[in-house]
Formats: structure tokens, sequence, C-alpha cells
């Protein structure tokens, strides 16, 4: 089979209808397997299916990599569809530890590859993070700065939660969720140190207050940059629209201009006329 | 009666005044057999009323069908409002079950459909969904994805969060509400399995991002729309302000032409008569 | 002193300054006889100075009513203004009730009508609310529906929270605020009765959409009001651009018009002079 | 060395980005030093680098103070760089305390001046917050109101949430974050006293709905700015467009201005010359 033979074939809407219909077949079969009864039941050829799926990714793929050669790996969305397959390759060789087992869900994730509405979709969602990025930075620095804090403040006193840095970090992110921040976490401690009320009170309000502007800073750019473009149209409309009723204007003068030409001439033709007469 | 005489009956205002009136009272019947007081003192007559609504709500819905016929089926609201009548049915007939009384109150739902300022309240409420349809369908598979891990990784230690996959979906649900997400969850694995904070964060983080986005293609989808309305209707009114003003350039140059075309003449005349004369 | 001289008083810029002075000390006072400490120390020269204040409440509100006579009522400000101060003189007169005086704190309500600023945060809050109110009787539907089967369902075993129709609207209350809906309510429920988990995600999904819906509506309607404003705003400034180039050149055209007559005019005298010669 | 050359000596690019380095640097020293096993191994390194690190800050702020002189204190930023290098100075001195050494971290907000993308990002964080500022000092009159009330209503029976009124305001807070608002704050004291139910209720939904247009704000604020621009860029641009046309048909026009005075100069020197003639 030619390069481009084989890439006609993958590029088929039949075989990638196919490879999704295996995506979640083997998705609902990996979800079975979390099921004591079916696994007694069926177990066997459960696992004979998920093996043959897991085959034809991997021939998926290399028809892919013959059909595109290295090319194929100048796509973001390729290399991802790549890696999913061979990390989920792992568990099927040594296929003891549930931690490796549960990575072949990953396949799932090919799902947001190969359904172009939700590759759409995904993609939009990344679109919207660079514009979040400094604010993320800037909470990044706000969560160090308050967790070195807190664990040289409560440290000692409050290990459970403030014991060490990576510690902190979590309670931070609890506490920035609002989940039990006060009930387990600020009561307890504000009782022995009442300064610590303005530590927890400071970073509810910063960090929600950040959150919030990235939040913000997504909706003003996606609509900003929705509004740029229909305002952009309306502006070519009207552009349009004037250019073509000057054009009506010009015709006109145009016309008007021929007359005043013939009446020039006209005029001209008299005076020679009359002078040649005198 | 005919068929015409019925519409006009069940298209009247006063007709469909009175059904709304009939339903609002009769859920505040329902609501008062809650009450086990009030149903010792009228119990009898709450429940012969509630009887005679239903039998007017039955009548009212064949009267329909006759004044309609099958065209009655094609509006989904008429279907709603149909179906809505015959649950509430059911436990007319065998009122044994607690369960099968609670469905009486479903005839409260027929407000939305004859309260005009509901109905529109509705329809846009469901005109938003289709939009956010796919970040449904990606919600769905990110539960999915982290059930099975979360199933894998902490079901045999914690079953009474992650025992089943249906369980881990409710748990997968609570967390993504933050409702004690950390405290009563992910704390007491953690300390277990201290590799468990990155199941957690990370769900976190890409469950609130991906219900977020849900809302902000809510804000955005619905802003733009109106804003585009208002856009036209702008393009709209500037086009036509344009378009009188060139009327009036062109009503000026018509006046013009004229004045050239008698010149013209005028000249035409001159250089004849003077012909003439030579 | 005649009436308007009573109007220009109380309109004046020193004595509103004074007011809202006085109402600020006496929120203060109000807020020191919280401590006991305050309270045994200056509470008789506390209570004095209240019952002064309040004293000049009364006679600024006879003025009032003395300059503006029955107009007085027409503001809703001025009424919102008269009925803090009558709620507030009860607890002076019978002041033995701890409910009774905790009323008085309500004159520091009197700030929102007498700072300017306030005044329109507070009309831009409250004109917000009709956009919203049809969402809010939905609201309410949805409440009373789930209320009735909550109550239904779950009120024999779990009266706590579902004890009657009241308990319930509390309890569902707190649920749409996802405060301990889970671990506290859900799951105690779901063991018993595992159909239940419907009930609840069913709940959540509605009265969370229905209310982010509100939020929505609000943000819609505020900016799509600045939006329409601020396209009035350049259709204006284009269409008066517009205008005042084509004013441009309608000079020109009347100026091109002029010579047109006076063109047709020296070609009507020469050919007149021409047959008077002829 | 002059005061020039100082000022382009702390204005180069490679002098601001070691500065940042350090900073980066520091930062990630005092977080080392949270770490107990890090201290005994590298404690003695730590602190000399620390000690260098603050000399070098202090020497880049008198450099700077040198260049700038007064003019220096212009700059908010600048004034904010300089306390926090004052405030980081004091632990060095007297490094006993906890709290004392924890100020030190406050050194890495000068990261916050130092990356220009960070201060952009402040300084847009900050512009937003005049535009909600009276509706912050509405948020506090409402919580006052709630405070005093809550503290005579609740303050005996419950000291712990309501004893005084700043335990009655974190409390208040905790509320509006609806943290355990009612499993551990509104249903013990329900339960005593049914009435406090609209109190907590009527405090969630004021506070919510106050916070919410305090994001509402915001949003609106920001979007309008980003709206104002677009809209007057394209008013500019249709305006140029309208202003290159009009252009356009004045030119056309003068062309006939031209020929009508070409005509008219023609007509009176025949009329002229025939004049002349006869």
């Amino acid at each position: 089979m030619t390069q481009t033979n084989v890439r006609r074939f993958v590029e088929k809407n039949a075989f990638q209808k196919f490879i999704v219909g295996l995506i979640i077949l083997n998705s609902i079969l990996i979800g079975l397997e979390t099921s004591p009864d079916y696994m007694n039941a069926f177990g066997f050829y459960i696992d004979q299916i998920d093996r043959i799926i897991l085959f034809v990714f991997v021939i998926e793929i290399v028809l892919k990599l013959y059909a595109y050669g290295l090319s194929f790996f100048k796509s973001a969305w390729n290399l991802f569809d790549g890696i999913v397959i061979l990390v989920s390759i792992i568990p099927s060789i040594g296929a003891s530890f549930a931690v490796l087992r549960a990575l072949r869900i990953l396949r799932t994730l090919r799902l947001l590859k190969n359904i172009p509405k939700l590759k759409i979709i995904i993609e939009s969602l990344l679109h919207a993070i660079p514009s979040i990025g400094w604010i993320g930075v800037l909470l990044v620095i706000i969560f160090y700065i308050f967790a070195v804090i807190g664990n040289n403040l409560f440290g000692e006193a409050y290990p459970e939660y403030f014991g060490s840095l990576s510690d902190t970090f979590f309670t931070l992110f609890q506490i920035m969720t609002l989940e039990s921040w006060s009930s387990n976490i600020a009561r307890p401690i504000i009782e022995q140190m009442p300064f610590a009320t303005i530590y927890f009170i400071i970073f509810i309000l910063i960090a929600t207050y950040t959150t919030l502007n990235i939040f913000i800073a997504i909706v003003v750019n996606t609509m900003n940059e929705l509004h740029q473009k229909s305002l952009q149209e309306e502006e070519k409309h009207i552009k349009q629209f004037v250019h073509v009723e000057h054009e009506q204007l010009i015709d006109h003068m145009n016309n008007m201009q021929q007359e005043l030409t013939e009446i020039k001439s006209l005029l001209k033709e008299q005076s020679q006329s009359s002078n040649n007469k005198s």
C-alpha cells in the first residue's frame, strides 16, 4: 500500500467513526471492570476485547505514522493521542497494580481529539488560558507568601493544617474553596491566637478577589473578541453602503460633468463660428 | 358544540385564568395535606376538592383534544401539560404510597405552561442549553475518567465514598460542589495515601474550570445575541440616515441637471438661430 | 416661620450633613452599648445622648412634614425614612426587651437615604430586581414542588430536616447554598433510600441553574442598557458627522446652482440682445 | 559617580533582571527555611546568603534615592518597594520571634513591582476597586446592622458566635462565605428561637446579593470601558471613510465649479465680443 492510500484510508469518515466507537466501547468495558460481579461473570471476555481494542489502537497509530511520517508529530493533538495510547499500554504489560490499571481509562481522553465538537471546546477552553496566565502567577505568589507566613505562625501549634509548606499549600487551597475554613481551621486557631483573624480574612479576600478576576478576565476577553468581530462586520457593512450611495452620486456628477463638457464645446463652437463670421 | 366553538371556548382569556386559579388552589391544597392537623380537620373536604379539580383538568384536556385534534400534540408544551395530568392521575387511583401521592404536586408544573411570563422564562432557560450541551458531554467524560480512577485507587480502602462506580459519581458531584470535599473526603484519604492530593486538586481545578465555562458560555451567548440585534438596529438607522441625506443631494443634483439641460437647449437654440441668421 | 423658610432650612447642605453626622454618631453609640464595659462606665450618658438624637430625628421629620405637607409621602425614600424613625421610637418607650432594643439599629438604615452615593447604589440594586422578578417566582414554584415531595418522602424518617413544609423549605434553602448538603443531609438519607440520590441531584442542578440565571439576567440587563446607550451615542455622532459633511456638499451645490442661474441669465440676456439686434 | 550615571545604571535592563533574580532566590531560601532538615544542614549558609541579599536590596534603594532624589517618593510603587524592604529589615535585626521572621517573606511582594506583567495586573486589579468602593461601604453598613441585631438577640445564649460585636462580625463573614452557616450556626439557634430563621435567611439573601453586585459592577465596568474604546475606534474609522468619500465628491464638484467658471467666462467673452461688434 502506498503512503497516499494509507492516508486516504485513515482520513476516511467511516474509519474515524469506527475508532470513536471503539474508544467508547473500551471506556464502557473499563467501567464494567469496576464491578466485581461483571468481572466474575465476563472478566475473561472483557480482558480479551480490551486487548484487541488496544491492538487496533496501536495499528491505527502505526498506520498514521506511516501515512504522515514525521509531520505526524507537528500537531499537538496527534502527540496527545500518541502519548495517551503509549501510557495506556503500560498497564497491559504488567497489569498488577491498581494504580497502573487505572491509567487505561486515559484512553477515554482520545474522545477529546476524535470527536470534532469536543476538540473545538477543548481548544476554546485552552485558548482562554494565556489571558489568565499571569493572574495565575500572581495567585501562586500570594499562596507562597501566605504559606510561609502560615507555616511560621501556626506550624508548631497546628501541624495537621500548617505543619509543612506543602500541608499549608493544601490548607490554603481548601480555604480558597471556602470548605470548612472557619469551623475546622480558623475558629480553633483564633481561639488561641486572636490575631490570626486578620490572616484568614485577608487571605480569603485576596484569594477570592484574585480568582474572581481570573473568571472576569475570561468573560471579558471572550466577549471582547466576539464584540470586536461584530463591530468590524458592522463597520464593513456601513462603509459598503456609504460607498454604494456615493457611487450613485458620482455617477450623477459624471453625467453633469459630461453635460458641462458638451455645453463648453457648444459655447466654443459658437464663439468660433461667431469669430469666423466676424 | 362544533369544534370551532370549543376551540374559542378553551382559548378564552377567562377560561385560561380559571385554570391557572385552579392549579394554584390545587397546589395550596396539596401543600396543606402535608400538615397532619389540617388533614385531621379538613382532610375529607381537601380530598373531595382535589378530586373535583383533577376532574376539571381531565375535562380541559379532553376539550382541547376535541378542539385541536392531533395537532394538539405538535406543541411540546401541550405534550408536557398532558403528561403532567396523566402522571398525576396515577396517585388518585391507588393513592396508597407516599411516593405516588407526592407525584400529584407535579400538577403545579402546569403553571409553567399556563402563565405566559413563566413560559417565556422557561423557554429562555431551555434556549441556553444547546450552547452548553457539548461542555456537558465533556463534563460527563471528565467525571467518568475520574470515577474509574477514583474507584480503582480508593475503592477498597474507602468504600463509603468510592465503593462502586455510582458511589464515586456521587462523591465527585459532592466534591464539585466543594461540600466537605477536604475535611470529610480528601484529608482522611491523603493521610494514608499522600499522592491522592494530586487526584483531588486536579479534579477540582478541571471540574470547576469546566463548569465555570458552562456559565461563561451562557453569559457570552446571551450577550452576543442581544448585542448583534442592537448593532443591526444601529446599522439600519445609520444606513437610513445616510440614504435620506443622499436623497437630498440627489434632489439637488437633479435640479442642477435640469438647469444644465435648459442651458444646453438655450445654447442650441441660440446657435440654431445664429445659424439661421447667417 | 413660613413653610418656604422651613423648606429652605431642611434642604440646606449643612443641615443634611448634620443629620448624617448624627446618624453615624447614633450608630456608633448603639454599637458601644453591646459592650458591657462601656455600658457600666458610660451607660447613663450613652442613653441620654441616644434620647437627644432621637428627639432631633423626630423634630427633623416634623419640620419636613410641615415644609412639604402631604407631598412628603409621595417619595418612597421619605416614607422609608419616616417608618425607620417610627419603628426606632418603639424601643425608646418600653425599652425592656432585647429584641425591641435591637430595632434601634435600624436608624443606621437612614444613611442609605441621606448619603447620595449610597442612595444611587440602592436604587441601582433595586432597579435590577424587576428583571429577575419572574425568575424569582419560578424559583418559589421549584422550591414548593420539591418541598412537598421532600416532606412526603423523607418527612417521617428525617423529621429534623423534612418534618414540616417550613422545615423542608429551610433545608432546601440550605441545600441550594450547598452547605453540608451531602455530608449532613443527603448521605444519611441515601444510605436508607438510594433513590433519594435523584431527588437531591435534580434539585441542586435545577436550583443552581435557576439562580445562576438570576445572576446572568442582571449582568446581561445592566450590560445591555449601558450598551444601548453608548450605541445610540455613537449613532448620534456618526449622523451628526455625516450631516455636517453633507452640509458642505450642499453648500458647494448651492454655489454651483447659483453659478448655473447666472449662466442661464447671461445666456438669456445674450439671446435677447441678439434677438433685439436682429 | 554622577547622579545621571547612577540613574542610568539602576535603569539598566540587566540590573533590574538581576534584582528580580535575587528576589526569587531570596523567596526560595525563605521557603527552604520552613524545613527543619534544610535548616539543620544548610541553615548557616542560608542565613548568610539572606543577609547578603538584604544588603544588596538596601544598596539598591540607596542608589535609587541618590539617583532620583525626593522625586523617588512620588511613585506609589517606589514607596511600596521601600516600605517592603524597610519592614523586612526588622526581623534581620532582632530575628527572635517567629512572627517577625515571617515578615521577611513580604520581600517576595517586590516581584509585583519588578515584573512588568505583574505590575500591570496589580494595577488593573486596583483600578477596579474605586468602582466598587461604595458597594463596599454599603456592605459594611449591612454587616454593622446585622452584627448589632445578632449580638443583641443571640449574644447571651450563643457567646461563641455572637458574644461580642467583633465575634459577630467574624460569624457574619463566615455566614457570607456560606461555610457551615446552617449546620453549625443557624440550626442550633433556630431550634431554640424559631424566629431566628428570618435573621439568617434575610442576611444571606442581602449579603450574597450585594457581593454579587460587587462582582457584576467589576464585570460591567471593565466590559464597558473596553466597549467604549472599540466603539470610538469604529466611529473614527467610519468618519474617516465617510470623509475620504466626501473629499472625492468635493474634488468632483470643484472640477465642475471650474468648468462652470470657464463657461461663465466664455459666455462673458462672447457677450462682450458681441457687444464690441455691435
